[in-house]
């Protein structure tokens, strides 16, 4: 893992976020794909709240801990409360401030490359290294990128008509583990 | 179909885009997943070449000639030429030039709610409604944002380690026709 390439890209997805989401309908932001599923606004609050809870405090307790110490499980739910009273707007530039200090932190710890071998603990997974956690990182936007398009998709699945089976996005059942 | 709401959506992918793209390193723009798949390059060109050939002519088509003769078939390989010589960065301000001069003549048409029912002819589909033809426009977008999301993070498919179980969007077969 190249650590600028990956960190180029988790500078620029909150931008994807809000020029995809910011002012929209909430038909497009505010609708999900059914019972016990995520709208994007929720989607949202999730990546603030995996901004406060995952990457950089798992990458400190790498370097500081090592093996020694599993990471804290990460709270599923811990979006309910991060979306609280805020509206969609906020919850942007709070996902963009949230990423822009995370990232400030990372350039600060001035990683070498023999660092991103070092191992940590995670709860289910066992031994991982801060490479692994911090290309996780990355594809973690990616995932929600990807749900996003697809629950945004959801709301025209009817509405297509005959081209339904032409549209991929349609065609996602959404691979969540 | 609520006209408004689709084109809010249309009026913002193109900048989505360009957010996510523009100025990133090689590995997530000009990467594909192996051979005859797209990169996201290919897939901004793609965009570009289906605002030219396929959503406002077919909408002008519906309008003017009805089911009497069918839209000319789309050409899945019309975004070779549509890129040659040109850089990632001019192909995000072509998409976002020609998105914005079809919503202008898509509003200049002054579409009535019964405009939105008139049928036109899909070369393989048949009988399709003028607002079959827009709600695909939009999950044309939404299909390829998702496809450019997963190009992007097959990247790391393997750098990610024992966390690739948890990554949704690791476990996308594409889902493309």
């Amino acid at each position: 893992m190249d650590l600028q390439e990956a960190t180029a890209l988790l500078a620029q997805t909150p931008s994807a976020f809000d020029a995809l989401l910011r002012g929209l309908p909430a038909t497009w932001t505010s609708r999900n794909e059914g019972a016990g599923t995520w709208a994007p606004i929720e989607i949202v609050a999730h990546l603030i709240h995996a901004e406060r809870t995952d990457w950089m405090p798992r990458a400190k307790m790498i370097l500081q801990s090592g093996e020694g110490e599993a990471f804290a499980p990460f709270e599923r739910g811990g979006h309910v409360r991060e979306m609280q009273g805020k509206s969609l707007e906020q919850l942007l530039d709070e996902l963009a401030r949230a990423r822009s200090a995370n990232l400030a932190e990372l350039r600060a710890l001035n990683l070498r490359r023999d660092d991103l071998d070092r191992r940590g603990r995670h709860p289910s997974l066992g031994a991982v290294t801060l490479s692994q956690l911090l290309a996780t990182w990355v594809v973690h936007d990616l995932t929600h990128l990807h749900q996003i398009s697809r629950v945004m998709a959801h709301q025209y699945r009817e509405t297509v008509g005959p081209w339904s089976g032409y549209l991929g996005v349609l065609q996602c059942a959404g691979h969540s583990s």
